[in-house]
């Protein structure tokens, strides 16, 4: 594996003062050995590649918690209208028609624009998730899989479970540990308690973590209470979800008995701010699970509800989502890009990134600071914030690895990519 | 001046079916003489130069009702505080460091940011408003000028009505009609009953429109209600200020009656959602606006309460924001486009922009959709509006003029603007 030497401004996201405005990074057997100012590389480090990129400043590659990649498929087929419509016209017709190899594709042109957008690890649950997996393993992104299951139909149900133990068989720790494999019983209103008790089960057995939606919606919170008696929340943990790794998406509408019981077993919640603006579903309260220190990362979700994949602009509708129901100082810029690094290594539960420090993994972004919204550079995390662009970004690295340079991609064919899926998704509207 | 035939996607922004998947708009003199599928340009028309852009969408330039384009000096220089202490210790404090140049070289980057990201027109208001001017005659864009007045030290509100006099005698109607002078009260609260009237008749003397805030926060509603027991649309009413062309930026907390005000005297409405948020100000009611037949267009705000100039970022915001507080069904995104164009000529008074036809003026802009997220092409107004960025906009057209090809500008040296203010904003700073 290449040794690289990188120079560049470096955000270390160690804490809110830290930064080297002349820094330098040193990179070997896809480690990160030292980050510091420059000449700070220890003493004999020969690099095989020097990149000089002193109008970028460098930061941990970004962790999306919580997606649905192959849904690129569906960007832009049906948009403003209400939830239920939209799903069961829309959507679930759409989804019905797709094919494995469609999940493929879907997966990789999320990929193409994931890692053009910074982002290095996603946290992703969907259908045919092995095309997925796939998809990952030659973009050399970092993924955390599950294969999403609804529980009323036992025979899909049934299904659906042997899929998601296969797909922990065949590729949990694959790509030298870049995959991790979790469960991904779908939400507490698409799953009876007995099968998310089998999903338990199944998935401590394996030790592997779960997955799942969680107290998304105003009608989520009117069905489990009608049905159980209870909040989403405590009826998950009546069942016994909790405890040992899972990833919670959403967690909008909560009680105060809800985030106590979160911060107890320890649950990681995928905050999706744009997706819950435009679903209508809310505003989560993060600064009071982060209050609580409660681990948040920030999840775009699917392309259908959102629809990009664009980490940055979501950082900046976290906050401003936060701001505007709260206050002016909530979700403050460093606050946010904390979430979005190492919050997201918290949710997913991938040891060793989210920061640059020595011994952790080289998974890092280079953004470029040349531009006019980027003058003057009063404030780094600000303008990372609040005026940075998935589209600024110039280098990509994972595991030491480049992923993209100079904003060409060097795993994917996107064009090719981007064509095969215009022809499927055209086809399978045609089939709906 | 140069004959154009330009080949692309073609969203005229005429009605929400209106596209031409393989387009042609032919340019002549400035103004655009047929628009339509290949092959409709008129017979025997000759251009100077074919621009073949297959992959891209055309569309009006974007138009940015409400800004403050030399504040790009202070962006990033505070953020995530009380608006109060934000104002009093941070931007005021160093807006009375700056002087005349500045004004020039902040509007200068924020016009570099603007042709980047598709702005074609702006609607400013600030102080040493003739280096905006400067600044747009040289970029090459429309403005519509205003100098920000306050009223309250008599003295100060002298000169500030003077200057905005001198800028209407020495700017508008310059380049060719690219700039129209407004005058520019600042608001309610900054200005006494007595001045709001000595601007109106000032303004109205000399045939010019007013630019002004209204109805921002519920600390201004708390205060017009205190001093003068009404809301400040009422209290405007009552000084006369309506009727003629008036600009009202924000008007986020407006009551039936204020709307009802709004629509009798045609005031037209500045909306800048993200703002809004940022600086936790409140959501307009943007539909019940545009239901009663309100002339919306959509701001960015100065960029220390965004942080950028982009309008795409802007048009997203729009329907997020809306979408959260109201309904999925609200701002759809052919509603937004049709506000930053067609609502956006409305509200600035410039005749024949915001949608693509004969007779029209060429202010027009290309998107690259060749991008992964731009696929599949399901819907270009989603696409635009959900997906685009503004650095995906690769060519800018004003008046028939090219200010921006392959995403390179040609009227502004980007790089030395950048530098330039990167120095000045240090410097006052540091003054501070």
């Amino acid at each position: 594996m290449a040794k690289y030497l990188i120079r560049a401004m470096v955000l270390p996201m160690t804490g809110s003062g830290d930064f080297y405005e002349q820094g330098e990074i040193a990179i070997e057997e896809g480690k990160i050995i030292s980050v510091g100012e420059k000449g700070s590389a220890p003493e004999g480090f020969i690099p095989d590649r020097t990149l000089t990129l002193i109008d970028d400043v460098i930061m941990p590659g970004l962790i999306n918690t919580h997606t649905h990649a192959a849904m690129t498929m569906l960007r832009g087929y049906a948009d403003d209208m209400p939830l239920m419509p939209w799903l069961e016209e829309k959507v679930w017709p759409f989804e019905a028609k797709m094919k494995a190899e469609d999940m493929y594709w879907g997966s990789a042109l999320a990929l193409c624009e994931m890692i053009r957008s910074g982002t290095t690890t996603m946290a992703d649950m969907y259908m045919e998730e092995q095309e997925t997996a796939k998809a990952v393993l030659e973009a050399g992104t970092r993924a955390s899989l599950s294969r999403g299951m609804t529980g009323f139909d036992p025979q899909a149900a049934s299904k659906a479970l042997k899929e998601n133990i296969e797909l922990f068989t065949n590729y949990d720790n694959a790509g030298q540990g870049r995959i991790k494999v979790l469960f991904g019983p779908h939400a507490p209103y698409t799953c009876p308690g007995e099968f998310l008790q089998m999903v338990k089960r199944q998935a401590d057995s394996l030790g592997a973590g779960i997955h799942i939606h969680l107290a998304e919606t105003k009608a989520e919170l009117a069905m489990i209470k009608e049905k159980y008696g209870k909040t989403p929340v405590k009826w998950l943990e009546e069942q016994g979800i909790f405890g040992g790794h899972v990833i919670a998406a959403h967690c909008v509408h909560l009680t105060e008995e809800d985030m106590e019981i979160l911060k107890k077993y320890k649950v990681a919640v995928a905050h999706n701010p744009e997706s819950n603006m435009k679903l209508n579903s809310g505003t989560a309260p993060i600064p009071e699970l982060l209050q609580k220190g409660i681990a948040v990362g920030i999840g775009t979700d699917g392309t259908s509800s959102n629809n990009d994949l664009d980490m940055f602009s979501e950082m900046r509708s976290a906050s401003f989502q936060q701001k505007l129901v709260g206050s002016c100082e909530d979700l403050k810029a460093y606050d946010v890009l904390d979430m979005a690094t190492n919050g997201g290594a918290k949710v997913t539960g991938f040891k060793n990134i989210g920061k640059l420090v020595p011994g952790y993994k080289a998974d890092l972004i280079s953004v470029d600071f040349s531009q006019p919204h980027f003058y003057p550079r009063f404030s780094i995390p600000s303008h990372l914030v609040y005026c940075a662009k998935g589209s600024d970004v110039r280098t990509v690295m994972v595991d030491g690895k480049l992923l993209m340079e100079e904003r060409k991609l060097l795993t994917l064919d996107e064009r090719k990519i981007c064509l095969e899926v215009e022809k499927r998704a055209k086809r399978i509207a045609s089939e709906v």
